[in-house]
């Protein structure tokens, strides 16, 4: 039977009032949005369009001081230093800001975030004493000063070093050589008065791997410090309101107290002391710490994808090209290629949304611990990864399509794309490559499932990515239970002819999908050991295997996250267009992976034909809502700025 | 079994010699080519970074006047106004730019390609006496007023009129309302003297369609022609170095012989006359005569997606991050996720090369005919619209991703990929928006199909695309065949067990899906037909599974070309290293279709999983060979610029 797409509607039919959809999707922190966005609103903060780096960056701090002023600088950072206490209320900050300028984005993540963060997280009282205060008013600003240009995501192996020395009682650092240099550090080739270097530690000889000291940078009338060497990283794609640049350290030396010594120090006696044994776990606890910034990139990621749907849907609800002969010409978004390329990344973008607010959840509640279990950390550190990863990659390739679907007028610098794309490229290898962190994922799921099924101590599973490559093998148990596993797979009549409109359905099939990858991985990784294969090789080998693991994993995370806000949802007109979104969400999804489930029997032949019948539908009738979906993003035309996606025009 | 991934080997490990393969490239064009290399090369021609728009507008002027100074503008013209009366030469020209500084290329398609190329086309003797000398040199500058606000991709109702003033023997142009404005001209904004305007012409009261008239726009001193009104376009996502604009006409006057007349003329008697009685055939015999600007942007594309991936993969080679523990760290691209996402591109980036050599053989060929037949004309403006579409949007993706394989150095301005980026990525809109092309290239095939099977006269089929909508049905025979189509595709024990890596059996493989997809979307079509729904609402109903078909279509050109130019090869290296990346290409293609082909039971599930070993291995092979491929797109280090791409470092 022929499927016709719905005759124009006009863009006013939905069903829901979306003002009540975007306080849901505001959630815990409205008011603290609705500040930020009141201030992103002011005229001045406008985002402007070819303004030359110099007086880009000029106008990126003078933005940041005001942010400043108003108090919205440091929500994370304790009560007595000017902050709230609230771990949460900086992402949200982050995600809301995320709406506008870029740059300005960036400078506050690498000032507030970053270097404060860093402060905050690895310092103790001494540290936050001393800074805290001024990094939240911005009387001090630094840089982080982790990446090399020899080594980016993998931090455990950088060569900076700080070698401490016990006649005077300081930490002196130095790059070794070129490759050692630190490098497209934000805030460093202008603004930074100090940073938080990350270095090797050396006492006596013996390298402890990598600590965070404190290390002046440059004096407050911008003049460097001795044996500081620093270079601007000149234009990049985007971002260039923020002043990047590589920092070379020529022995230079920082008192003891330098060190920000939450899990380790150097005592009085000059010995080399902390509560966290194991090398690897020390450096590992450390960095989980800072998983911050995945977690604000992430949110960053979704509210750049909003920013552009909301252009192009109602680009697409206005814009009217070609129609029947002799009819009135029809709104592009009436068109099913249009439709189809549009509205899976909208239902997409949803699912994220809800799965940034577990997310945020779960950050904010082993942030307000002082001490949080293990198990919470990883698996915290693991879904920021991931969903990092996941978003930013959403956002690139929604921000692409939105473009493509404004045609000529896209490609305008007014219209927001130029910045948009240009600005969120990095999105997907700053704070972590993409594939490493996938890998990170994969490494915990795969630990997870080891512990599950072998009742192993998970320190002692596989662990085989990022640096620390294969550690253990697995044993025989592991493998039985993974057979297990997969005849437990077999699909079932019932599962091919349920109703793949039913959520508890849907969620049953990704968590089958999820859980057969995951098995069949680990199984390959086994059978490559026991047929004495270098483990090296065995992980390269099943590495891309292992990213689908990953990939089916944040699928089942999104979509169980889009299940629960539905679920908690109380407004019936809301409760019923998310309802749509998360099917076509869903059903989207099972027919991208259509060749995946029709392999594992899990999807017969015609059940796939009616699948993609089931999608045209739904995009067809989230089209119809398309507009006030848009509007419940909530963002301000202010701030939106592009003239072909205004609200009111 | 475990598939190991190969261990690093050497860049050097290639059996084959690049500058054998490069020549094999460079095809009939060597010596035209190589002379455009060693101009490109100069250091005056090295990309700029940052530059003002003004300073960059001015440069690009003076780049455009050496290429003219060098001769290298029109080789396309005849000879008798200074070109070569070599139609290939000049997408040949086009095609090598592209390695370049892009907006460089751009403003030379405008003036040479766009502006030239309609006067030489649509005019006759006293256009080309009177202009093409002048527009070869640069002497006068104009542009290619052809799309409008209102009207992108839909031409045939762009609202400008030429109105016939029989009492002066004047056309009168006149932008009806703010929306008919001309808008995004090339050269408008600050160069451009004259300009092809695309009107419709009306004479005594009747409109008789779109025509091209030569109107002035400026004097040489930049001072506006009465009744111009220009406005700068400003800033773009990219290519700001040429001068885009948007130009009103209020009443602005020209003579009768500005008429560009080759397929209609207004006569002396003030009596409109054309050669070509149906107004619908006349509007696209003129606008095929311009396919030009899409074989050359197709061309251009996969120039541009050489550039990226020759930088990637040489980064790839060199860069080495991770490793065994303890062990030397492994060049990034010894990874199998870094081969999946670099060597795929690789591979259909070379198909997509062959497949532009017969297209610009197959452009050069019409061109060089008075009057090629019909079939050959529209089989050239079909092929042109799929490969524009397809290349560009190939483009876009790979320059993506190899800028996320280059890391944070892919995303310093100075290593290119800023300015690819944000050059390209109009490739996917101009010379017509993508979609709509597919859909051109759709319409053609149903037409055939239409023709080869229901013995019908392709003007009475189906054409149901770009502002043609549906014109006629289909009659009953045209069903039955599709009936036998079907079943003569069931897939025989042969073919399910038959050697994938076999060239004969991929392209079985290819043909039967597109022949499949084509006989099922004709049905669909005919089925809505037949249930009494209105034709637009069909053409909008089977859209998505319209561009399905002519997505295969063109993966079945792709493969084809690349079989060709492999069995024509007499070199033993470099016929074998083809025919590994040939063997990448179509695997990777059957494995991204995998759900489809097991649909139809042409794969079954072991059988897929085959596949996705066969391309590991594949990755891994083509690997070892991937400096080599890289060297032989023959980019010297002048013109490619990017520190981490040079081949001497």
């Amino acid at each position: 039977m022929l499927r016709a797409v719905a005759t124009a509607a006009d863009p006013g039919t939905a069903e829901f009032d979306p003002l009540v959809l975007q306080r849901l999707l505001d959630g815990s922190y409205v008011e603290f949005r609705d500040q930020t966005r009141e201030v992103l609103s002011r005229p001045e903060f406008a985002p402007p369009i070819a303004l030359p780096t110099k007086e880009y960056r000029a106008k990126v701090l003078e933005w940041a001081r005001q942010l400043a002023d108003e108090g919205l600088t440091a929500p994370g950072f304790p009560v007595e230093y000017g902050g709230k206490g609230d771990p949460g209320a900086n992402v949200a900050a982050f995600e809301t800001l995320a709406f506008g300028d870029l740059s300005l984005l960036v400078k506050f993540g690498v000032q507030f975030g970053l270097w404060g963060g860093s402060v905050h997280q690895l310092g103790t009282k001494r540290h936050h004493d001393d800074y805290l205060k001024k990094i939240a008013t911005l009387e001090l600003p630094g840089a982080f000063a982790m990446t090399e240009a020899g080594h980016g995501s993998d931090v455990q192996h950088l060569q900076t070093t700080a070698t401490y020395d016990r006649e005077t009682h300081e930490f002196v650092i130095y790059t070794p050589h070129d490759d050692a240099r630190k490098e497209y550090i934000g805030n460093a080739a202008q603004d930074g008065q100090m940073a938080t270097v990350f270095a090797q530690l050396i006492v006596d000889g013996e390298e402890h791997g990598v600590h965070a000291l404190v290390v002046p940078l440059r004096d407050g009338k911008g003049r460097l410090h001795p044996g500081v060497r620093i270079e601007d990283d000149g234009e990049k794609m985007g971002l260039n309101g923020v002043d990047n640049g590589k920092i070379w350290f020529d022995n230079v030396r920082v008192p003891r107290d330098a060190l920000l010594n939450r899990y380790a120090d150097v005592d009085d006696d000059g010995r080399y002391q902390s509560p966290i044994e194991n090398p690897n776990k020390r450096f590992f606890t450390m960095l989980g710490t800072l998983v911050q910034g995945r977690v604000c990139i992430g949110g960053a990621s979704i509210s750049a994808a909003k920013t552009a749907l909301t252009i192009a849907v109602r680009y697409g609800l206005t814009r009217r090209q070609f129609g029947p002969p002799d009819g009135e010409q029809v709104p592009i978004l009436d068109y099913r290629t249009h439709q189809r390329r549009l509205m899976p990344l909208l239902a997409r973008t949803f699912a994220l949304h809800f799965a940034q607010d577990e997310l945020r959840e779960k950050f904010d509640h082993v942030m307000r611990q002082e001490n949080a279990p293990d198990r919470e950390r990883r698996e915290l550190e693991s879904l920021a990864a991931a969903m990092k990863a996941t978003a930013s990659w959403h956002a690139t390739h929604t921000i692409q399509t939105c473009r493509e679907c404004c045609g000529g007028a896209g490609y305008m610098a007014i219209n927001r794309f130029a910045a948009l794309k240009a600005d969120t490229d990095i999105f997907t290898t700053f704070e972590g490559d993409n594939t490493v962190l996938i890998m990170l994922a994969s490494r915990a799921l795969l630990t997870d499932y080891a512990h599950d099924f072998g009742g192993l101590n998970p320190a002692e599973m596989v662990t085989f990515v990022a640096g620390q490559a294969v550690e253990t093998v697995v044993e025989k148990l592991f493998a039985r239970k993974i057979v297990q596993v997969i005849a437990d797979a077999v699909p079932t009549p019932n599962s091919e002819h349920g109703n793949l409109e039913d959520r508890e359905q849907q969620l049953e099939l990704f968590r089958w999908r999820q859980g057969h990858i995951t098995a069949s991985v680990a199984n390959r990784f086994k059978r490559g050991l026991d047929e004495g294969y270098d483990p090296f090789e065995v992980f390269r080998a099943v590495q891309d295997h292992a990213i689908v693991a990953a990939q089916a994993y944040i699928d089942t995370v999104l979509l169980e996250a889009f299940a629960g806000a539905i679920d908690r949802c109380e407004d019936e007109g809301v409760k019923a267009v998310l309802n749509l979104v998360c099917d076509l969400f869903a059903l989207q999804n099972v027919e991208a992976d259509k060749g995946f489930f029709q392999e594992h029997g899990r999807l017969s032949s015609p059940r796939t034909k009616t699948v993609t019948r089931e999608v045209n539908r739904l995009c067809n009738e989230v089209r119809q809502n398309a507009g006030a979906l848009v509007d419940s993003f909530g963002i301000p035309d202010a701030i939106l700025g592009a003239p072909i996606g205004l609200k009111e025009q």
